[in-house]
């Protein structure tokens, strides 16, 4: 007769061992963080006494569920914005608001939000990427999960580091700090092969391979970065992974969605995994990752929901049922990733993806004590058919929902019972969260309601205001002109010809003004467009002054290299219309009476509305403008035109 | 000031109107089963009173969702069969439990438990198929709910009509009773276009148009149900339905999973709807329907979950997160069906693809009230950002459970109050339902336990049982027999040429004997095939005779036309093990002492062991069996044969 300190009896209990054992009734005795024993309900209390005796009343008693890739304290960003495309979705919101919301607390506050869902919807382990990871790895163990936190690092300055430097020394401090922890394990995470430099991924291999600790990673999630990797590197993401010694380690990948049979191949023979996001995949149009092959090759596939701001929430249930109906869906095969399958993924096989399988993702003497109850006696899962081993796995993964999740242990602690948590205070975890959401609902709404907010929220520091004196006048022909510039008084300091594709976007609020997106093609003395040049330049309506002969102090503008493409500015800066204009320009840089001077002649092609005479000249103060108008007159006249017939509008004044 | 029946107030309410009307804090009347008024709440108070007023605590208060394609008494098999391909799961589970269980009490039965999930996770109306479906009628008034029902009719005999003249008269006088309903539309439902007769589809369609009924339908399912239709027909789907004057009535058409821009443009004039079956179609297989495009096109498209027999729940919180997911992963574009889009679809939208938009689906005054309460401050929907009025779209689609759902008001009458159904005894239902599924259970457990049970199935009426007298005799070459046929006591009959090609399924369990699937490729003179014949034969173990010389009484044996393919067979019966035999067959059917026998003259293809005579006759006394034993031994002779070289194991027993 053993003595424990718990036995879970009167429940159908669900191994999920090699053989997928099942016992009904059968019963689960814990020792200490252990189990001490699983099997019949009858020889379990047989040979077992002591402690507390929880009767499940005929649930199911299963392993504790395994999230094997999220971003726990994004959950304070669940529904900031939605049904956007990655881009917008990455650089026009979550970057803007993380660069000037994420904390220690933002991390610590938004890691037990997620711990209270994560507990009730049945997870006991869960694998992390984020800045400031110390937090989520204390906010871990403030709810009793188990997790591996993985610290971020990347190229750029994140939240957390300003260099990857300084990310790398706060990782290896932070591994060694946790280092034997009996639920947490700190570990490194660089974020991406395409957002992390040669130098980077082979530092966080050493590291991870010195202290032999899991290291995370995104693999191959979008095509684009298949096609940057090929075009890059000549070869895939998985064979340039592997060249900066990533396998080297214990790689856990998440994503995987466009990898190959020969990356599969590779995945498999250094025993890295793949962790599969069902419904962040499908909710950024990512794609479908080919599990059924993958599964065919052996690999260790676990389950992930990644972070709520992309999949909006930390369901498992929902996942595991939509990693089987898309699988199902993709190959036209109703057989494939059946019931059984998908719960392993999130149980046995997840653990084993998180090389964790010593230790949790199935009821075995001797495991860690990680289980929950699932009530699936609901109206939802009723009736309950019994002829076939099979059918409570379809019952959990084709119906149960997460809410019927009851209780849960994790490493031999109740942490929620009867639907109560007991590790955290949720109420007051929801009036801080809502707090946030304020704040934050409150700095993109004054972004919001500027377009040059907007532009300066994702443009960084690259943007410069200026302000311009000029004049337009139109011209029979361009040659005239050309002729003019060879005269004495005049000296070309630089002289370009290109062709320029102009975008206008304007907003219902007018006094947000114009933003222009400009492709400039560079073209050679042969005619070969040599360079093409996109910028974004934001024309505010304030600031303008008109001198004499139409000479006009222009308004600011703001200008910024257009890193994005114009699709992308659409969506983001949501425009009311838009216009294009094309043109051709020869652009000369003169100096005529000891000034500067920018001359620009301009054959309109859309709409053709022939050709114009700009002289122009930057600005910065108001008593160089007023020098600088009186002196564009006398240039017009040498140039042979008459200044007299200076238009004061913009093209896109002329054409809107 | 209006004097009403209930005010609900200090509730986020979402109209669902045209312009997507939202108020916050808003506030609904009602007055009898109408909506009254919808507003903000301070107004709606000010000119308002009388009545309960109900305090929704800054729930969402939204139009009730609509399920717009079920068969909700398929509850009750609800985890029946799950991960099988669609004719194994219909053939070989669905259509025989069917024959045996469904009844008015099974229909009733499952009604209200279908009713009890519906209500309980926001759905207020449904659109039905099933058989006896005055019982779902009943069942969804008893429950408070508002349905269309439809009759289903099929060119088989079904549970409740022998034939379809029988469907069409029940249906006519269910039609007529029930006109007039505040709640319920009775009407017909052509199960498909390849599942009914000419003649069935075009009285479908005259019935529908002269009570004025909607006609509900599947359309393009399935990728084989397109190429049936275009062997058969020489046209898809949508023509062939629309040359039976389908679309003379108000159809709502389910799936159209394949169906091109042409047959969305036909659907689009004459007015017919779409309900779109996400989880149903991923989880059977059958692809992911075009929705965007027929949105773009302007159809009206409806959300519905199927039977819960092939999706697994009513959920329409899922459904509705999936159409988004599905549309967002399959065109690589996550703007495409956004949150409030699909929402749409499962309120106002919905409604209109119902034809009941007149009705309800969104919260204007006048319309019924069909409204529900959706908490969405549980710890799995927080925080919530509400600078974009799109955000509480987002929130109720991508994050929102069905279990979040509070209350549920029905053409005025409150059904479902703070998590209690109130039109409903749950408890008993469940213990009916478990009843029935232990029934079910066991029906199959026998049936399982017997590959010939099984066999009998799934073939309806048409299996025979055999035994046949017989011998084997190996041979050099078959020509120095063909050349003994011409001897004069031999008188034959008939002859054939082909080619066989065998498949025999073994059993773990040997006394379930072989089941072989049998193509026969029969050969005209000039060596083509002319045509193929399938045949299924289970050879059972028992039975068994020997006379003197290996004559051998065989086992018994059931031929039915193979309907199905060996595929289908493979995964329905699942063996253990399988063998292959091919082989060319000359066969003779002579006459010999006046008794008929039939000579094999086979060559072995594979395995290639050889050439062998076989003689054989079916008998069904032991006395004529004992009589033709004695007779083929001369006929052996006859032929210059050794009858002493007779083996006595079966090709498949030579070759195992």
């Amino acid at each position: 007769m053993l003595t424990v300190d718990y036995i879970f009896t009167n429940a159908i209990v669900l191994t999920m061992d090699p053989r997928l054992t099942q016992y009904n009734p059968g019963a689960v005795a814990i020792s200490g963080n252990k189990i001490a024993a699983v099997g019949p309900q009858e020889e379990i209390l047989l040979n077992h006494s002591g402690g507390e005796v929880i009767d499940c009343q005929g649930k199911v008693l299963m392993p504790g569920l395994i999230n094997g890739h999220t971003h726990v304290p994004m959950n304070l960003l669940r529904g900031l914005a939605d049904d956007l495309r990655l881009d917008v979705w990455l650089q026009g919101y979550m970057l803007p608001v993380e660069r000037q919301f994420v904390s220690p607390d933002f991390v610590r506050l938004g890691t037990l939000l997620a711990c209270a869902e994560l507990i009730r919807s049945g997870v006991t382990t869960f694998c992390d990427m984020y800045y400031f990871e110390e937090e989520v790895a204390k906010g871990a163990e403030q709810a009793g999960l188990r997790a591996i936190c993985g610290e971020t690092i990347l190229k750029f300055p994140t939240p957390d580091a300003q260099s990857y430097e300084e990310a790398l020394t706060m990782t290896r401090d932070f591994i060694q700090r946790w280092k034997g922890h009996p639920r947490i394990i700190a570990t490194v995470a660089p974020h991406a092969p395409y957002t992390c430099t040669e130098e980077i991924l082979r530092a966080c291999a050493q590291l991870a391979v010195k202290f032999d600790v899991p290291l995370l990673i995104h693999i191959a999630e979008t095509r684009q970065e298949l096609e940057a990797s090929l075009n890059e590197h000549g070869m895939p993401v998985v064979p340039y992974t592997k060249k900066m010694n990533i396998f080297d380690a214990k790689v856990i990948a998440a994503h995987c969605v466009h990898i190959d049979e020969g990356e599969m191949h590779t995945m498999h023979r250094f025993n890295a995994s793949i962790v599969h996001n069902p419904s962040s995949n499908l909710k950024l149009g990512s794609g479908i990752a080919p599990v059924k092959r993958m599964l065919d090759l052996g690999l260790d596939i676990g389950i992930g929901t990644d972070g709520v701001a992309s999949n909006n929430d930390l369901d498992m249930f929902e996942e595991m049922r939509l990693a089987s109906f898309i699988a199902k869906g993709s190959t036209s095969d109703p057989t494939v990733l059946p019931a059984v399958t998908v719960l392993q993924m999130a149980t046995c096989m997840g653990a084993k993806a998180l090389h964790l399988d010593h230790l949790t993702g199935s009821l075995q003497p001797g495991k860690a004590a990680d289980l929950i109850l699932v009530d699936i006696e609901k109206p939802h899962n009723i009736p309950n058919f019994r002829r076939d081993p099979a059918g409570i796995y379809a019952q959990l993964v084709y119906a149960a929902k997460s809410t019927d999740v009851t209780d849960v242990m994790i490493d031999g602690q109740i942490v929620f019972r009867e639907q109560k948590l007991l590790t955290l205070q949720e109420d007051e975890l929801f009036v801080r969260a809502q707090d946030y959401a304020r704040q934050i609902d409150a700095f993109l709404l004054e972004r919001e309601g500027s377009v040059l907010a907007k532009l300066i929220a994702i443009g960084g520091t690259s943007e410069e205001e200026s302000f311009e004196v000029q004049v337009k006048i139109p011209l029979q022909d361009i040659r005239s002109i050309l002729d003019q510039l060879d005269k004495p008084d005049i000296e070309i300091l630089r002289q370009r010809h290109y062709k320029e594709y102009d975008t206008y976007f304007s907003f219902d609020d007018r006094d947000q003004g114009w933003l222009r997106y400009r492709e400039d093609h560079f073209i050679a003395p042969n005619g070969e467009v040599t360079h093409v040049r996109n910028r974004l330049t934001h024309i505010g309506v304030t600031g303008e002054h008109h001198f004499p002969q139409q000479v006009l102090l222009s308004r600011s503008r703001f200008i910024a290299p257009a890193t994005q493409s114009l699709r992308f500015y659409r969506e983001y800066f949501k425009p009311s219309r838009e216009f294009e204009i094309d043109k051709e320009r020869l652009r000369f840089l003169i100096r005529y009476q000891d000034t500067e001077f920018y001359i620009n002649l301009d054959t309109m092609i859309t709409p053709a509305i022939g050709a114009y005479l700009e002289v122009k000249s930057r600005t910065w103060s108001r008593k160089d403008a007023e020098h600088k108008s009186e002196i564009i007159p006398l240039l017009v006249a040498y140039l042979g035109v008459n200044p007299e017939q200076s238009l004061s509008d913009d093209y896109i004044e002329m054409v809107k």
